[in-house]
């Protein structure tokens, strides 16, 4: 047996130990009582101590040592082992332990700073975590041949750096200082959107959901819908696991928030079974997978295309009315632009600017230029260049992400880079191929689906973000096709 | 760190890495795609290979050897870790995989032999079965002082041997040919019982059984009810995870069904918390689990005074005619003696008659005296001379249970053991509380379910099956009180 071939049972031991994580991981939040919480923490604790222990034990360092892999995709697999196997090792074990306490300590007196909206509470914890993943973004640097700030978000998202995304994300602000006036005036002069009226029982949205979700590709057979607080897609490639929750007096949200985790659903069931629970075969990282659930969301359900058929469906199942349900309403009322304080309640237009401030504060906090205890001045100056608002407290400002609180440093950029690629990419499918706005038409989303599965999904992990980009669509990440697509839908 | 103290944190990791496989292990049967099942099985093939690797780490092995444990807790905790690590030690590695290997063989063969009621078609897989089973037990024999057979039971349930088993079962034999030709003349002298009548959804039941389990002490913050194939008690004892079929036509089944798996609920839920994830914080094996379930569905669910408050409920749930309703129908229609050929639809004084024919069976089996090729013959004559019927073909004979075709050896007598157990504690019970039988004829379990919990529950596994039965009852098994159960039932 080879090194390489020792290798790769040892990561699909991993890999397999991930999969079980992850079905306790949506069993947590959909399924189990609450009696079991402590116990199932415990549960997820000692595996992933397991899958640790498997990763950076002292023979796949031998074996990574002496391994030699032949042709482009066993190519690529040992590269990501040695990636992995780095990640793993470059950090000293008290790290990251001080970093899990902290991390844990922090988010808890979060919670409650949040909900008094008391900066000054939670500043003590968050200079803490600062002051930690300094220490990470140092000790990963040098191992990994990244800046530091690079190398946390390299965590996230494999290849691409902050100087990629610094010049994508300040023409980004530049398209939008002109673009967001305008589209505002222009929604100001249509007429007001009807809202939906009525009771949308939640089985009837269930099953809504499970057909919309089937229509665009994603079978029973590998998957499931459940309920939960927080939306997300979870389980494994073979079986992949989609919650959501109901508004029984609105279905937008549970409707184009299945549509979502349905596309980073069929991302997962798309990946090389070839490759199965191998580093390679895995999807490409954060901002990847945000590409997929949005393309599905945001480039093929809200278009005019699907709603044009959406609309008549859901006046046919909800009935009442049909004037809130036709297309042109409906495209009203579920893309409306504003200048807003919360990211997640952002529309597609302004989300980038909510991206954009906490990418520039955490390269600042990461580097020391910016001190947590001036977080809260420099976020809503920053916000008010941005978008022209300003929080009237910290709970609407730096408060209200748990992302830094638990420590996560260079996930943001994610969120942007994947609505970005998204319309790369859309604008590439819709070139290559010729049906797919018809099929849209129809509520289809075979063809775009099946264009995303060979140019993306088959691709797992061999490239970084630029590169697999490039690979579909002919060039590394570019603003131009997202601003084209947010001036066709929102500038008229 | 003594030696006992990182045993300790072994045995913690260990148990909760078998945390891991219960949970994965229900969500299998409950809610898994059907496309998730070959993950699945990989997934608990790497969770039992790490847990038994933790089992038989050189690194146990001198633990074990130098540790030393104080006070009776710790002493029969250190007792039970040298029991494991010896039973998971006595067998060479390759007999391990020939045995996983035949029993998955023989099991598929068995399914399209039992379909087609043909014996010879699965001889020879079941003959490979036999013939490594014997090798088990010869292995394991010498390494745990036990004679071949008990070292196969012990693996079910410790504390009882074959030796103790038979005398108890040949006296239940002669109590049979008597009572049983009494009971059939009584109940034929009854009228017949007017069988329910009308539509029961699904919904309805289920809410019915969740009351009723509630009722009985098994809470909503540690537990779960769902539905699934075939029912069962899964999950941890933090998180029990119960399942039910139901028959829309019949409440019967899953009414009683959610009770007998409510036993085993609150068995594993009433385990003592201090021991958690040691092993003599476990149940302390299958007869005493199955005590535990048929205490309450057979001893207190089906009794008289149970019958008496459950069928005005029934009746006030589902509607209808009330006749069918009245405690003393249900009590001739959910209580009928039948000498019939197949064990899982057997009554519960019949039924361990069937127990009987499989423990001298498989006891010949495993000592050589009886061939696989034999089995038809001495089956069906077996069957013959304790029930007096002569199944016409395999597969209402000795086709119908998976247990041998899987491999099982020495689980059968649980059963059995299980029912006499139930008699035996419920008449200390009620020797102990006057006031049990008042309370279930309000639906109430709790008095009962308190003297469990101290006698039995929370003795986790410091006893072995007889001593536990001693340390509750004043007396090892001893099938006078279930005698005396069935008499008082059965024979008016």
């Amino acid at each position: 047996m080879t090194a390489y071939a020792r290798l790769q049972d040892r990561f699909t031991r991993i890999s397999t130990i991930g999969e079980a994580s992850a079905v306790l991981g949506w069993d947590a939040a959909a399924m189990m009582p609450p009696g079991g919480g402590a116990a199932r923490g415990d549960q997820l604790a000692v595996l992933a101590g397991l899958g640790h222990g498997l990763l950076t034990a002292p023979e796949a360092a031998a074996d990574l040592a002496e391994a030699y892999a032949e042709g482009e995709w066993d190519g690529a697999n040992l590269a990501l082992m040695r990636h992995a196997h780095t990640r793993a090792t470059a950090l000293p074990a008290d790290l990251v332990e001080a970093q899990a306490r902290a991390n844990s300590r922090c988010e808890k007196v979060w919670r409650e700073a949040r909900r008094t909206s008391d900066f000054a509470a939670v500043l003590p914890e968050l200079q803490e975590v600062v002051r930690l993943v300094r220490h990470q973004a140092d000790a990963l640097a040098p191992a990994l041949g990244l800046a530091p700030y690079d190398a946390l978000m390299d965590g996230y998202q494999r290849g691409i750096a902050a100087a990629d995304v610094a010049p994508v994300f300040a023409q980004y602000e530049t398209f939008l200082r002109d673009a967001l006036p305008r589209a505002l005036e222009r929604q100001a002069r249509q007429p007001d959107p009807l809202p939906l009226h009525g009771q949308f029982p939640a089985e009837m949205q269930e099953g809504l959901c499970r057909r919309l979700s089937t229509l665009a590709g994603l079978d029973a057979l590998h998957s499931r819908l459940d309920r939960s607080t927080h939306p997300f897609c979870g389980g494994t490639p073979t079986d992949v696991r989609i919650t959501t929750r109901y508004d029984e007096a609105d279905p937008a949200q549970a409707l184009m928030g299945v549509m979502h985790e349905t596309g980073h659903a069929l991302y997962e069931r798309g990946l090389p079974a070839a490759q199965a629970r191998q580093p390679v075969g895995e999807a490409a990282g954060m901002a990847a997978h945000e590409s997929q659930s949005l393309i599905v969301e945001m480039q093929a359900c809200r278009s005019d295309a699907y709603l044009a058929w959406l609309g008549p469906e859901l006046h046919r199942l909800f009935g009442g009315d049909a004037a809130p349900y036709a297309p042109a309403n409906l495209s009203r009322l579920w893309r409306r632009v504003h200048r807003g304080l919360i990211r997640v309640d952002a529309d597609e237009m302004t989300y980038p600017a909510h991206v954009i401030l906490r990418f520039r504060l955490e390269q600042a906090m990461v580097s020391g230029d910016l001190l947590p205890a001036d977080l809260p001045g420099a976020w809503n100056d920053g916000l008010h260049a941005l978008l022209g608002v300003r929080p009237s407290g910290d709970a609407q400002g730096c408060l209200q992400d748990i992302h830094w609180y638990d420590g996560l440093f260079g996930y943001f950029p994610s969120y942007t880079l994947g609505a970005m690629a998204a319309a790369q990419l859309m604008s590439a499918a819709r070139r290559d191929v010729p049906g797919l706005d018809d099929a849209l038409k129809q509520g289809n989303l075979g063809p775009l689906v099946g264009w995303l599965r060979t140019h993306v999904h088959d691709q797992g992990s061999r490239f970084g973000f630029n590169d697999l980009l490039h690979a579909a669509t002919g060039k590394p990440l570019d603003p131009t096709d997202f601003e084209a697509h947010l001036a066709a839908r929102y500038l008229g």
